[in-house]
């Protein structure tokens, strides 16, 4: 039996995340990263393998690299048990190893609705397996009617793509909400969000549920409860994520309650010696400590610089996700940091908003120019900032990040109407009319 | 003589800005701005009317739409004189005004040095005025061979935008010091931009000084210290600028001793019934408080910001110039946050500094990729951020100003290195690579 100052299990951005940190800060130990796919697709870019990189194989983590630069051997194959009392992992391929520490890093699956039909074929989920969404790729070669389950990010980011990969593709996206993406931003950025996927032809059966999916070996339609039918030769289930937590429950760790493998804040599970990070571990708010069901890969990778900095000596905390992301549909940007207008009252605060939308050039005629939308939520007696929505141009997905540091430091509005953010012509709005100041500045007077 | 409740002085970024500060904080009050020019460019604009926007006329702030938004009265004209006593303004138009709060936000004008042949014909400075620049821009057509004096921000966007109107115009560059934008970036930084220039076939004679500018009528040739002779039938002098304080100075106001009029943290002059704003006021460093020779739209608009606000109630303070600002060349960004290396070195620091460098797109296939290169710099024992620079992909332009809610923040190291960024495939670089966390992670590393 080999033995591991630190064996790794996961092999996706969290596994790697914290086998790299647990490396930097820990030079002389040895380490092992155990994981159960030879070829590791990037999460986030799953989506577009079909309509803008065309190939699975593309889009993957090179983790046979990174592990060899940071000198942590490998072993491909799936974790079977955990013996916490003799610190014992075993594999499927029937190894055995001793460790001192360990970090799970199991991710999560695509959840499967108990549908009727749901085990027809050319019914999918998004796997992370690039041999499976391989398959998936050649199969919608074949179809000409698609039906999507679920308009949150997966939903739509797949909708695009597949229109991108065969535009000729009737595309239908089913959700239960009044419009896409309804749990992520507010409503008028939800609108926005529809009119990019409307106007690419991708079709919404919104406020729908699904009843059940019909056919004799292969999908032929998807029945709503509300009786409609829409054909299909295909169906792509984009309806969120389960936490793989088996093989923790196995070991006798404990569960919370979104589900999770229970951690603290330094990321150690109720055994102090075995960390958990990523989508599989149970997450809090940054706000109310509550539990939160986000699971996002920038997530998992904070989570793992905790845990693989932690692993010897405790130096880091986690503070609770702020929850900062981003898409991007028909070539705008919808971006979010901390808590929407909807959220933050949902979870009982007073708000304040203030908005400002200005192009992302000065004069607005430098080539590249978009529009850029900011919405800024604050709490309103205190003026701290409690989230941000950007929406438009692509510079969004960096500027969220301005916003996501707003929140984590709990800036007040006063501090971000004044704040001193760089301009230039070529690259950003005019400092008179930049927009993450004015919001601030907008929601100040409201508040006055 | 008409009397007003707010009376401001100056039409471009501070100016305008103060002005619909006011109006917003202060609803009731009248409010009076004089301006002396009708049309007033979009500073940071200026260069891009050459090669890119192709007419000064289309780089113009919307000052009367503005105005007339916020129902701020306008007078055009010169303002002569201040009574502080009287609180009396007069104007060349032989107007006066009386004031209960006046902001002076006169601007800079370009630095003339005192070179031999500065006043020859064909000689032009980068002043902030649309019929001037419309005068530089009939002139170019003419030119064949033009020196810019000074490889600073306005030197080099003029060379790189004169090169973009007349491909076949031959550009000389001359500096002082060894490379361009020398005293704002680290040095690779400015090798990059260097090699961005000479890309484009922009000539540079650095480490050289001008001795005098040579010609009968019209300017024919600059001749460097070190003997060389530069032909030109144009020369451009972007050395600087120095703030237009002939006002206050006649009307008795204190002046600073980087030359600006002298302020205290609300804006206030030494009569506290005169604010100061934008490029005519002193500024201290954010850092030590030691007095800044820093001049941009961007700080003018955040004094702006607190000397409108501060009128008739103090709200908000000055914590002094960060420094955030951003240019870009041959289509690569170039930004800095705070203090580069060697400014904080040049301070007394002793400092740590992390740097990665990645595609800001995952995987690196996804359309619009282009490299981002991000360096952090540290003080060492507490592990404070004092400042950053990112180089490459456009996306910089915004990528900075997280940084400079990091600085302005004052966050540790620890902090940026589990810091929630929001990543996505079409917009940043992925969570793993992501380089503003990863340039604080390699900090941390060599500080253990």
């Amino acid at each position: 039996m080999k033995n591991y100052d630190v064996v790794i299990i996961g092999g996706s951005a969290a596994g790697v995340t914290s086998a790299i940190t647990a490396r930097k800060y820990y030079k002389e130990k040895s380490i092992l990263l155990i994981r159960d796919l030879e070829n590791v697709p990037i999460p986030c870019g799953i989506p577009y393998v079909y309509g803008t990189v065309l190939d699975p194989m593309k889009n993957l983590i090179p983790v046979n690299q990174m592990m060899t630069n940071s000198k942590i051997d490998m072993v491909i194959s799936k974790a079977k048990t955990i013996d916490k009392l003799n610190k014992i992992i075993t594999t499927e391929s029937q190894e055995a190893f001793q460790y001192d520490k360990l970090v799970i890093a199991t991710g999560s699956s695509p959840l499967i609705p108990p549908l009727p039909g749901v085990n027809l074929e050319n019914v999918f989920s998004i796997k992370k397996d690039a041999i499976y969404l391989k398959h998936i790729q050649s199969k919608l070669s074949n179809s000409k009617k698609i039906v999507i389950i679920g308009a949150g990010f997966i939903g739509v980011e797949m909708a695009e793509e597949c229109k991108k990969f065969n535009p000729e593709l009737e595309i239908n996206v089913v959700e239960m909400q009044e419009h896409p993406l309804q749990l992520v931003y507010d409503l008028e950025f939800c609108l926005l969000a529809e009119k990019a996927l409307l106007e690419q032809g991708i079709n919404f059966y919104l406020n729908e549920q699904v009843e059940s999916i019909l056919g004799k070996a292969s999908v032929e339609c998807v029945k709503l409860a509300s009786g409609k039918c829409i054909d299909a030769d295909m169906v792509i289930l984009g309806i969120g994520a389960v936490p793989n937590i088996e093989l923790a429950i196995e070991a006798g760790l404990e569960i919370g309650p979104m589900k999770g493998i229970q951690v603290n804040r330094y990321m150690q599970t109720s055994d102090e010696s075995i960390y958990a990070c990523g989508d599989c571990s149970e997450k809090k708010s940054f706000f109310d400590c509550q539990p939160s069901g986000l699971r996002l890969a920038s997530i998992a990778t904070m989570e793992a610089r905790i845990a693989g900095a932690n692993l010897f000596h405790l130096r880091r905390s986690n503070f609770g996700v702020v929850g900062c992301f981003s898409t991007s549909l028909n070539n705008k940007a919808f971006a979010v940091a901390g808590l929407t207008e909807g959220g933050a009252l949902a979870k009982g605060y007073q708000i304040c908003v203030g908005e400002a939308e200005s192009i992302n050039r000065h004069p607005g005629l430098m080539p590249g120019g978009a529009m850029l939308k900011v919405k800024l939520v604050f709490e309103k007696s205190t003026g701290v900032i409690l989230g941000g929505q950007v929406y438009g141009a692509l510079s969004a997905g960096e500027l969220i990040n301005a916003i996501s540091a707003f929140v984590s430091n709990k800036m007040l509005a006063e501090d971000i109407a004044t704040f001193q953010a760089g301009t230039h012509p070529a690259l950003t709005a005019s400092p008179i009319a930049y927009q993450l100041v004015n919001a601030a500045e907008n929601a100040i007077v409201k508040m006055l």
